[in-house]
């Protein structure tokens, strides 16, 4: 059995006793009932996740994967191509945004190239991984992104990188860095959806009318012409995704398969976390939605996973920069479970 | 001079230079333009606030205002008034949901009695102050709720609260504790937006449809009963409001003379800050709004305010739980300004 089928098989959905036990603790804590929302839904989802009714996360990770598209020479975003790799040595020198989020919120930060165009990086740095399976995807109005042997690889990739940090993380957030990858993103989005490509296409890195119109039309031509089969994952990946996006659906199914919770940043972890749920659908029990993009088709795509976003910023960076904001509410969701005296512990008056 | 009028006029308002200057910064870093949206917007208001283009929030505080009120014996709550009490003991000992928030978020929680009802607290802590203006309110059917008198002195008390932890606060927070203060805050809602109280008035500790028109219908007639002045912030607070809510807009008042941000909680900490607004309206250039709460009536008070707030996340609690909750963003946003590399200095390509 190949390492992505017993990642799988390992994948067992929330455990309901935890679930049952954290929601007997949060309904006695002394406040009104519920009164913190929200996070009081998210405690119980991390005692299901972790099979713990007392979970916590004192181990945060964000992993930043990075690669290059062939859909990137359309022109269809702002910067030219180089940036992926520009934006790599940021990452790892730690001038980025997600560096700043992430130092805020206590989590590190790991750069994994998965695909970036040109020569090989030249980065000898203990933040960095080298798992580069091509240098950039294939335009897929041309032809596949890439071949079902190499989507298969990223997303074993993905598993492995998991498991590298997995002693040292409690808690992972993903995050990308890809030139163009807002296209291949909205690309599964539609076929994943069945949304068209108008409904779930959006400005990028910040294209006008003319290009968002020019952007949509290419994405249409791109499924006619790969025709990718919704029921089947790695086709839609092969077919029109992208390394980082199939290292993405690997992170989600190693995490979903070591009991640990993912929060998934924005648009493009969000395609490949339905990836991963095409493959497995119960990984979706795993993830936490960080936030809603700015990107236009978010929502329906979060819809698809049942989730809902815990914070709304009007973020489109990506990088992983949703996802590490988002890690302050898990500890706090978390700390609701161990730290909060119920009426009975505190002495205090029930509702009469 | 008094210290309220004293406070008032040393309330000078945003430096535009630092915001200027946070501007030109956020619009260089690198990432696409403006794509951590309300992060960076928030990044130029701490720079105008603190007059630094590169501001910074080491210590943080949170301060629950406790007070109890005369028209908790209406029975518009589902909790009995010694709440209040039980539950300053049980923030002091730090087993409240504030307690733990804070904890996540790097803030210290400091218990301020405003006025609760009976004997005064037993509490020999550093983290409790020891402010009461009276045993609680008069219920504002009958008469006001306090003396104009205790009404300035519930916002003196909350700017020498303030002042006395000036030096370590670099970033504050507000909350309360009161049990029946929904209705002062939706009464003082209703004043101060111009809105019926039906617009305004929610379900608190979460009350039935029966109640909830009740606590309406009351609203309406203490309203008419008492005839506050919306022009002057002194006599809608002594003729409706709490010494909690007074205590807030004194917290708000100082800090905001002192050029320090302030995350305001919910609901009753929003009826604070807009009495301080109606006394000194520059105060709102200070405030950042955590979060909106499930309480009916919390989003007019903020438009009044003109603040959008950071946080969404069905929260009803109070005690600062909000407030203390945002406070990894204020960080967050910060840290754009100190932390992120520019275009240049990272060496990468720009928007062509």
């Amino acid at each position: 059995m190949s390492l992505l089928e017993k990642t799988i098989q390992s994948i067992k959905g929330q455990d309901n006793e935890s679930r049952a036990a954290a929601l007997k603790r949060l309904e006695s804590l002394t406040m009104p009932h519920w009164a913190l929302g929200q996070l009081m839904d998210l405690a119980m989802d991390l005692a299901g996740i972790t099979g713990s009714p007392r979970p916590s996360f004192p181990s945060k990770s964000v992993v930043v994967m990075a690669a290059d598209h062939g859909v990137a020479a359309r022109g269809t975003s702002l910067y030219p191509i180089e940036v992926t790799r520009q934006m790599v040595y940021n990452f790892v020198r730690g001038g980025a945004g997600i560096n700043a989020i992430a130092s805020v919120c206590g989590a590190r930060v790991i750069v994994a190239d998965m695909g970036i165009a040109g020569e090989r990086l030249n980065i000898q740095k203990e933040n960095f991984i080298d798992a580069r399976i091509a240098p950039g995807t294939r335009d897929f109005l041309v032809q596949p992104a890439m071949t079902r042997e190499q989507a298969i690889e990223s997303i074993e990739s993905g598993i492995r990188i998991f498991r590298s940090i997995e002693a040292d993380t409690d808690l992972l957030g993903t995050g990308d860095m890809g030139i163009g990858n807002t296209t291949s993103s909205s690309a599964i989005a539609s076929v994943l959806t069945g949304l068209p490509p108008a409904d779930v296409t959006g400005r990028g890195t910040g294209i006008d009318d003319k290009q968002l119109k020019l952007k949509t039309e290419l994405i249409e031509m791109d499924i006619r012409a790969r025709q990718p089969d919704r029921n089947d994952g790695l086709s839609v990946l092969s077919s029109i995704g992208g390394f980082e996006i199939g290292g993405i659906a690997g992170l989600v199914l190693g995490a979903a398969s070591a009991g640990k919770p993912v929060l998934i940043d924005g648009f493009i972890s969000t395609a490949g976390a339905l990836i991963a749920h095409s493959l497995s659908p119960a990984v979706s029990q795993y993830l936490i939605a960080a936030h809603m993009s700015v990107e236009t088709g978010h929502k329906a795509m979060l819809d698809l996973l049942e989730l809902s976003p815990l914070l709304d910023l009007d973020f489109r960076l990506g990088e992983g920069t949703g996802a590490a904001m988002a890690m302050p509410l898990v500890d706090a969701a978390a700390r609701l479970l161990t730290d909060v005296a119920t009426f009975e512990e505190a002495s205090v008056s029930r509702n009469e």
